[in-house]
């Protein structure tokens, strides 16, 4: 054990979580399961490990191998820490297939590595909220998620003032683009990939690119009001098309449910990944100093196809990562309310007390739900004060030879510096 | 995406959660988290990638990267996927041993992964929960960790018929063969490499074993009258001495609080590991059947000082691992009661209702509390009931055009298959 001392640090783009990290994190974590679990969401989990080929097959094997933290079993085996949940869900369902009860309303919150530089925002190690319906092609399918998404936020005490959901579908846009410019499914995914990276490049690039394509100065003009309309002037443009109808739809869905406040149209969010195939959507925060998208989703209609023969499973979901909400949590100071006290006593020792009157004691206060421990150690009775206060302990239970003798228990509140006399089988009152 | 069809099966060693393995995970989970929030322990994480020097200071770089997952990052660091959350939460205690609030009470429950051949009970990927206390010398934080440990199992049901703590103590160890043999700690720390794989061997191996460290015959015999003894008969063959005090005062404290039915003195307890220095226990299941140790730990005094110079903090806690744990459950019948059904409504639907008017039944239902979601699809109705049924609903809210128009809703209880008709804005009465 001579060896050179280790650093005290965690991994680059990694966090430890102290105690009370863990505390305002696990608020926030059990609100979201809350939340699922009213909507009658089901939790699932895979492995940390999986296979490389499952990323490859999604992204390309270049992207996977970049963006992941892979490596070599000694069975040969080419596995990856898991960058995202789709790929491991897409496995689940497809290796019970024939025995699931479809639709599926699932969840997960799990960890996650990505392979790059940390920044605001992104870490290496995260955790990410995956909520996904498989099996239903209607658009009650993206309603679900989208609402899960929005009481998410709002059973946080979030309200509309704070976020945005901005939504447009993959259908539509071709059917919009065809309608406008007369370009074909291919050429419009050429559109897509311009549109997703318009706010990255200059309006001169911006114009070039679609100019590459063909497009007319007319044209860009019709493709730059659409990023500016209303949901009922856009679909207009291709009034009964499937995407319009879609888009149509879900709208009236969001508005009939009061779900519209929270909600937009924007043409300009397209989702960058291929295999989007209809409603697609992002969250954004309305801080002015962090307008940004937090988390999106959308329809993609053929992952499980990726694993079995023939197999058509529509999908729509979302994922959500744990840094970008904190983020938003503490600059909107959400989940406050839930960090009322409840009350958790400190068990002070005296020295001509046996320690096992205090356990006993001690086993009085969790009995009836009120946590509570035995002061570990043999300090001064102002240095245990000085510890339960640091603690997070709202009272100290003292029991002295006196009071021993007596029966009784003096409760010290720590907030108040009061102290009440009880007796000792009703050390609890009114604490629980 | 015409790549030949990917596996559907976890990476080998790891297992897919489907939602009811995942709630019956939970319901472990939650419950182990119930009993140590009640006795005030305190949850930490941490990352899941660590720099490999970690684990090859505490159990040498052979052994390291022999039982990890380790790999090179494009930095050239030297990483491991953490096989035991031990080195994490020593260098967290080294990285704040200034600001930190010492004893501390911590807990965590985190996912890790140890490359090794699968078997029952040994899986590559697993939960271990990991309860510490740092910072406390006497043997009162000994005693905290096994009321600890015998408190989450009795909370889940188990009773002292099914499990026993069984309880040695390093110190003791070495005093007591002192005592008989006249040994030194060095020689001593042999002898208990012998015991600890006493089980493993022949009788004739073991005690060639002893002899050629110089044991007699007689001597070999003392030892083995250990084996038996209780603790009273053991500690008063080296009366007076610090590990027959400290082993005499833990049970003594463990009579007096009720928790004598679940613990023994177990001589053949020693705990292979070198940083063990006081006392070690281990949790055997009961059952005839798998009557072996689950689980365990003991006292280690100098895990910081990898990390910090001069830094002294004791530290005493145990890891449990979730397979062995969830063996345990299930061979004992655990957790059941927990299993009780709680109200949760699947919401039918029909065409001529909109389906806005089946979300705002379904919001009414999660208002009060009763988990609820609107049937996604546009099946048959008794398609409906039969993915209620499946789906673990225990009602169906059912409400047509003309229960609609009467402001009404009918709920059917599945399990009694009974239908009561209600006011619309009543439909959650004697639900929640």
């Amino acid at each position: 054990m001579e060896t050179p001392k280790l650093s005290v640090l965690p991994y680059k783009g990694t966090r430890d979580f102290f105690p009370d990290e863990m505390r305002a994190r696990s608020r926030f974590f059990d609100s979201v399961r809350r939340t699922l679990q009213k909507e009658c969401f089901e939790e699932y989990g895979g492995p940390m490990l999986e296979s490389l080929d499952l990323y490859a097959a999604k992204s390309g094997e270049e992207l996977a191998k970049e963006q992941t933290y892979h490596f070599e079993d000694r069975g040969g085996r080419q596995l990856a820490i898991r960058p995202e949940m789709t790929p491991t869900v897409a496995r689940m369902v497809a290796e019970k297939i024939g025995e699931l009860n479809f639709p599926l309303r699932w969840y997960s919150f799990p960890n996650m590595y990505r392979y790059e530089r940390p920044q605001r925002g992104r870490l290496r190690e995260f955790w990410q909220l995956n909520v996904d319906v498989f099996g239903c092609d209607g658009v009650e399918a993206d309603f679900d998620c989208i609402k899960a998404a929005v009481d998410i936020l709002t059973d946080m005490g979030a309200d509309a003032s704070m976020f945005t959901v901005h939504i447009n579908n993959r259908r539509f846009f071709n059917d919009v683009l065809a309608s406008l410019t007369g370009f074909d499914a291919a050429s419009a995914k050429k559109v897509s990939k311009i549109v997703d990276h318009k706010g990255k490049v200059s309006r001169e690039v911006y114009e070039k690119e679609l100019t590459d394509l063909g497009l007319d100065a007319a044209s860009i003009q019709k493709i730059d009001a659409l990023y500016d309309m209303d949901v009922g002037t856009a679909t207009a443009l291709c009034p009964g098309s499937a995407g319009a109808t879609e888009l149509g739809d879900l709208f009236d869905l969001l508005d009939k449910t009061g779900l519209a406040p929270f909600c937009t149209f924007d043409f300009g969010i397209v989702r960058g990944l291929d295999y989007y195939t209809g409603t697609v959507f992002e969250v954004f925060d309305n801080a002015p100093d962090n307008n940004r998208a937090m988390f999106g989703g959308g329809r993609y209609d053929n992952l499980v196809g990726l694993f079995v023969n023939n197999a058509k499973v529509s999908g729509v979901g979302f994922g959500m990562g744990d840094v970008t909400l904190e983020n938003f949590i503490s600059t909107h100071g959400l989940l406050q309310a839930a960090e009322q006290k409840t009350a958790r006593v400190l068990v002070a020792r005296f020295a001509d007390v046996p320690l096992s009157e205090y356990v006993a004691l001690c086993d009085a206060f969790r009995r009836v739900g009120v946590p509570c421990s035995v002061y570990l150690g043999s300090k001064k009775f102002g240095k245990q004060i000085d510890y339960a206060v640091r603690g997070g302990y709202t009272h100290v239970a003292i029991m002295g030879g006196d009071e021993l003798a007596a029966g009784q228990v003096k409760l010290k509140d720590l907030a108040t510096r009061e102290e009440t006399v009880r007796p000792r089988d009703r050390a609890a009152d009114d604490l629980c």
